[in-house]
């Protein structure tokens, strides 16, 4: 298993790559001088509040009705050019959310996908018609179009927080999970944006793209159920209401990651769920950015 | 003017009354002794994880998705009986909230209504049917029926957290807004849950339950424009997706109430709503807990 750890600022295009559960430790790679240059460059000022348990850490969790889709919002509220990025943003609430970080008085650097999703279609494209100089970012291992291809073990900062990156695939190939940084100037308790990997008290079904259960039970295992028990959860989706999780409560409730491996493959290979209703349309928009980005590209 | 202030630890059935906007300035109000030591042996043991900026404070937003209600659950963490509120519960989704609070460890002491809804049907009466012991908070001002009465100044403590209750009539004659604590010990920043008094770039309808624009607009900006700016805001529904706001935003970016009072009024008689579809069956349930209640108490 490949273990990757790394110390540079900006680590986007890191040089090794593995889409195999890794764990946090040791290994660094190598980042090309220009794109830290490139990073820093697309922030500007502004003022507005923070929230969450750090000082710095300016959060906003927004929800999608008809997909149940989670977009998250951060930003370094106490860094004077007060940076923020969007992960998992929905094509049909990009104007609520440009609107919000122009409210906010936010630079958005970054609009991130932790996964191709095939239950909405992504609005990094149409963010990125609107907002000139956001950078798509997405897994190297999804096999999808993006201005920036990020790794197992890459950092992505925004201000001096940032999100580093972890391998966590089975149900797409391609998923990572985004967490908070962990250092004593980062957010705390630390907080995992986990795509489909990790629902809360539920996963991601694993019978389309490249998924597989026993890829997802080793990912969730790996890299996320490694993570200190009060990690938040910040999740893709929920259709129950929930909002948040901790490592904790899904280490001991999750009614389908609690049990051991032979038993979630059973479950994950039972569950007898419908052909899902966007996946036709979502997946190749997604894989070129949520289409308008492609049409963008070729004009 | 009539102004609150209580400095005893448990103030709930205050002798002063109003339902008139108010500061939280000055004069104080009595205490009957027996409901002090009621409250406290409600509780008892268990463990949990913690969240919002504060050690001590677990905080779970929990989102019902037909009404577009939001259900607040507080508890104190850090204090060894770990003692819950839910505030604004909804009856359809009282077992989800029930089994959250058993996994988490806490024990409800309260479940608290902003106001009397008129768009679902709240769960206080059912959760005082499912987990004996709980105790039904709403404001005198309401004319509801409820275990515990609230009035401007009073303090809801649970653990060593508490809320404070603010008038802020408007929507319904006796809407509340509670605040988290004014004290080093208490969630940074603090936290308002608006009820439907202020929605996040909205307020709720003035036209039915005592309502009246006036006295809605007054009662934003004396209770609730008047704490600090970084204060979460916290409401009863969205219906955009928008989980939190601050006060700064809503006195910067609210579209109703950055207005001068007689364009706000005009607004609101000026909206042209449809009749509340769910009014004739919420409101009278409402006033009684949601109906199961009444029938339990009558049983």
């Amino acid at each position: 298993m490949l273990r990757f750890h790394h110390i540079v600022r900006v680590s986007l295009f890191a040089s090794k790559a593995s889409t195999f559960p890794l764990t946090s430790v040791s290994l660094s790679t190598s980042i090309p001088k220009r794109t830290t240059f490139a990073l820093r460059s697309q922030m500007t000022s502004f003022s507005s509040s923070s929230s969450s348990s750090s000082s710095k850490l300016l959060f906003r969790q927004l929800f999608e009705k008809e997909s149940s889709t989670y977009t998250y919002l951060l930003a370094d509220a106490s860094h004077p050019d007060k940076p923020a990025l969007l992960i998992d943003p929905v094509d049909r609430t990009v104007d609520r959310d440009l609107s919000l970080i122009q409210e906010l008085g936010l630079k958005l650097v970054y609009a991130m996908n932790t996964h191709v999703h095939a239950d909405h279609v992504t609005g990094t494209g149409l963010i990125k018609s609107k907002v000139p100089g956001v950078k798509s970012i997405i897994s190297k291992a999804s096999g999808a179009t993006a201005d920036l291809f990020v790794e197992p073990g890459d950092k992505v900062h925004f201000g001096d927080l940032f999100l580093e990156v972890r391998a966590t695939p089975g149900h797409t190939l391609g998923c990572v999970t985004y967490v908070t940084g962990d250092a004593s100037d980062q957010p705390q308790p630390r907080m995992a944006f986990t795509g489909d990997a990790l629902l809360i008290r539920g996963c991601g079904r694993t019978d389309f793209q490249g998924g597989s259960s026993e890829q997802l039970y080793k990912s969730v295992h790996s890299q996320i159920f490694t993570l200190p028990k009060d990690t938040f959860i910040y999740p893709a989706h929920d259709y129950k209401g929930f909002s948040v999780s901790t490592v904790g409560e899904e280490m001991q409730y999750n009614p389908r990651l609690t049990k051991d491996e032979e038993t979630f493959k059973n479950i994950m290979a039972n569950l007898n769920l419908s052909y899902p209703k966007m996946i036709d349309v979502a997946v190749p928009a997604n894989l070129v950015c949520g289409v308008q980005s492609k049409v963008i590209m070729n004009s």
